[in-house]
């Protein structure tokens, strides 16, 4: 027997609108790439959408379920693109600028874009490539200063498509199991591939995200979104925002440390999102420069990598302001798990909190979280007890886009994410370590393996196998050990970043090299990455550090 | 294009595997009927869940879509009905133990319950009506004291069917949109009608209230669900604190100010909720005994009538305690609308303050108001367009259980509340009326019109109108006038409340009679409240009380 409840779709259009009736006159604010000011309401935000669904579905034809590509950084016409491409029943398809330009070219023609929007500071990226893109039909140029030129085909101004079409719209009304935003991976093996969002994925993370055991974001709250939008939706925070209630500062590409002291200063700013090495920036400037006024913010939230513990303690007691930790990955949209102190906690002392506010958290409520141990068992949540940490949950993806793989799936629907992991009787999950080959350098994977592979196909090396090691920035960075054919004949660091260049985006590409004359191996003939670290900590892998 | 996301269903099963799961050592404390106290963990409720599911599976043959009656307060074993009935597929259906006898016969003959959960205290009401209650099959007695006697056939005890099954149980899995719980209103006009809940709108209910501009519930909280289980799902709390974390108290019959007050400072309870004439008699006892410690309590959560502004001050001015506003029904599950005051309201006076908290205040995510104008026009929101009140939205129900009639819902899809309201510039919806034919006492609708046709089916009487009258403790009462047919043949308010009684809950019985020549008319002859109303109000109505 079904319920007699009106049905009631949950798309980021009901987002909207609820946005935009309770919370007309919120602010979002955005600090752009010419460096100017822009401040407007959802109100504002909610016609300008409509303008540009209207745009898309008159002008361009777009049909329901075309991909539109955006290429951007954080602002109010990214926000608008957020919500105008769904609302136009199409789907928005971020492209994170930081890959590498063969990435780019992958991602664009695999997602087969119809239309781009390009900001005008980063067009000379695809300016590059767009012979390549056989897809798109035109590129939308926004933010384009006076005389701006661009070898770009078919372009046309962001504002000058709104400029002609009313705000007089009728949503593209969705299902809410289609497609409304789309994410690729960083390529941490082979090529990056493609997260596919739901509206009501979207909705329903939005949604859980604000709750108090996670976010806790209210109408209250002047929220900095420091997390690119270029990357797994700015961690829904520009839907999460419009329920909330919750005034937005933007930073587009100001994300100087100073630049983000500035506007946490003029905005007033309560909270903030971000990965560890943003944060250590933003610490290492406020030591030397301690602000007039204490700052308003009392917390950001972390994600991405490990915070150092030595950052949570430094910024709480020199600033009273307390890191968050949070747990996701592109597949699971991205928020899965925080850590928050429990009434429970209050009495333990100081070392002993910060012990549990180091760890990933509980899960969210609509996420489930286990850990799987090497023999097939569910690990007990004992603290202890490891194993690799799988996910399920309402906006866990159950496949990457166009691929037929079904490796990172469990049979029984789990999501395998690949990090090593512990939860506590408490339910704190915490990672403790990851599957061997990967490494996390400033809140980005890198493919330890897909670097190998590529150095392994030069003329004069016969084996690399590359480790992560510490870094003081950026957490982890990659070293490769490397071993020559003909010992005789050497290969410079050098040329090696620039036989790398043409695969991978410059952060992937290892600065610190070890010529070896043997990688050490496992008992069955396996590069042993165990020993290289143990060998690396131990002082005895000299590396040689080319400044990349 | 679909996203490539999880099916994850949102049920009732989701949210308790997720209590379970994060919070396993999380309280629920019982005050019980015969004043023992409880307390357990998620993790039993969990485990006793499943085992009350197993046995409604196993022992009782019940099957998907089944209605399972409850008659009980607010007790763990309730809230293991809550989870345990839909765990196995039926449906919890809440009886209402203050309707009339008749009223609960028929709600229990028209959802056919098959079984019937029933407090040992709250017997009696059912042994009477037993031999008419054909559809059930059994009688399960809830906290029977030893050398119980009761008249009901087929009865066993709560504890036993638990006892005899395991808790290795597997969840009969529904999909998200069939029911999971059912309630009737008080029967304003006619017949109390049934609100067919699902697993979806419950869960996604529950998700929203504890949003931080709606009820902001956490793991820190400890909440007083003095809002019975028996009406409208305790507002769906018992669900929200497992999403929540909360740890929840549940007073069953102890709602005298005095047992609440012991409960607030033993349990050391922050948060609240319950109507307006619950806390009018909590703050009555707490200014004649102080409490000696400050109470913990921050904040109750008031709803189904508007709270006095006196008691807003009185409780916040005197004990540091702020009552919320908030605005639902038994149609919309009930949360629709929480009053809090945001940002922009800090700098205003204390008593523009107060009229803003006074405001039945902004909808919560998942839901959208209007006020629909005598014109047929959406009125403006400017906090002065007065029309109907109508909502929409994801626990909002579209149509009444077994009931054609589509006189309360739009032809686009609104459904049609009946009350008169305001939607001011910053989104705050406020009621100033209600359509003429209603009286809220104690946050219960009493039908006028329903009374005074029962009224006037007296031989001796020829006219009957029933008005609302201000009320100290219950905010209104009705006040009946009446017309006689033989004046000489007089008819006492008595005689009359036991004419009543035989179809009327006691609460809507009228205690204030007027013998009248004529009920005032309008300029079509229908009877004139609002001219009956002035006459109260200028002192020309003189009503005769009877302590009813």
């Amino acid at each position: 027997m079904k319920g007699q409840i009106m049905s009631y779709q949950l798309t980021t259009n009901a987002i909207l609108e609820y946005g935009n009736s309770v919370f007309p006159h919120q602010s979002i604010i955005s600090h752009l790439p010419n460096k100017k000011r822009h401040e407007y309401s959802f109100s504002d935000l909610y016609k300008r959408s409509k303008k540009l669904s209207n745009a898309l579905v008159n002008t361009f034809g777009v049909k329901p379920g075309d991909m539109i590509g955006t290429f951007a950084w954080n602002h109010y016409q990214h926000v608008e693109l957020y919500y105008g491409i769904p609302g136009a029943g199409a789907v928005c398809h971020t492209i994170n600028i930081r890959l590498s330009e063969q990435q780019i070219e992958f991602i664009i023609n695999n997602s087969e874009d119809k239309i781009i929007f390009v900001d005008a500071s980063l067009v000379k990226t695809i300016e590059k490539m767009a012979p390549l893109l056989v897809t798109v039909e035109h590129f939308v140029i926004i933010n384009a200063p006076a005389n701006f030129e661009t070898t770009l085909p078919n372009t046309i101004s962001y504002e000058d498509i709104l400029d002609e079409v009313s705000d007089d719209f009728q949503w593209v009304e969705s299902e809410e199991n289609d497609a409304c935003g789309m994410c690729y991976t960083s390529g941490t093996t082979g090529q990056p591939k493609g997260a596919l969002y739901s509206h009501r994925s979207t909705y329903l993370h939005a949604l859980s995200v604000m709750s108090p055991n996670a976010g806790c974001y209210s109408v209250n709250d002047t929220i900095l979104l420091i997390v690119p939008q270029f990357h797994v939706m700015a961690w829904g925070f520009p839907y999460m925002c419009l329920l909330a209630g919750a005034a937005m500062v933007l930073p587009s590409s100001n994300l100087q440390p100073d630049a983000i002291i500035h506007m946490l200063e003029r905005e007033k700013i309560n909270k903030a999102n971000g990965v560890p090495t943003i944060w250590l920036g933003v610490y290492e400037a406020l030591k030397k420069n301690p602000p007039k006024e204490e700052l308003t913010l009392e917390e950001y939230l972390v994600g991405g990598s490990a915070l150092p513990q030595s950052l949570i303690e430094g910024f709480e007691n020199d600033f009273g302001i307390k890191g968050v930790h949070a747990w996701g990955m592109t597949e699971t949209s991205p928020l899965g798990s925080v850590s928050r102190l429990q009434p429970k906690h209050k009495s333990l002392p100081a070392k002993e909190q910060l012990k549990i506010r180091a760890k990933q958290g509980i899960e969210i409520p609509g996420i489930q979280l286990r850990v799987m141990q090497e023999d097939g068992n569910i690990a007990p949540r004992d603290g202890t007890a490891v194993g690799e940490l799988e996910v399920k949950g309402a906006w866990v993806i159950d496949a990457y886009y166009k691929t037929t793989s079904r490796e990172k799936f469990t049979d029984d629907g789990w999501f395998k994410t690949g990090d090593v992991s512990t939860i506590d009787a408490d339910g704190y999950m915490e990672i403790t370590d990851r599957t061997k080959d990967l490494i996390k350098s400033g809140g980005e994977w890198i493919s330890s393996v897909a670097i190998e592979k590529a150095i392994m196909g030069h003329s004069n090396i016969t084996e690399a196998a590359v480790i992560a090691i510490p870094d003081k920035k950026w957490v982890e960075r990659p070293l490769a050990g490397v071993v020559l054919r003909n010992k005789d004949q050497k290969v410079t660091p050098e040329e090696l970043i620039a036989f790398l260049e043409k695969d991978f985006a410059k952060y992937q590409i290892p600065e610190y090299y070890v010529f070896l004359d043997e990688i050490p191996k496992t008992s069955v003939g396996k590069f042993d990455k165990k020993e290289m670290r143990r060998l690396y900590a131990a002082g005895q892998l000299k590396a040689v550090l080319v400044k990349n």
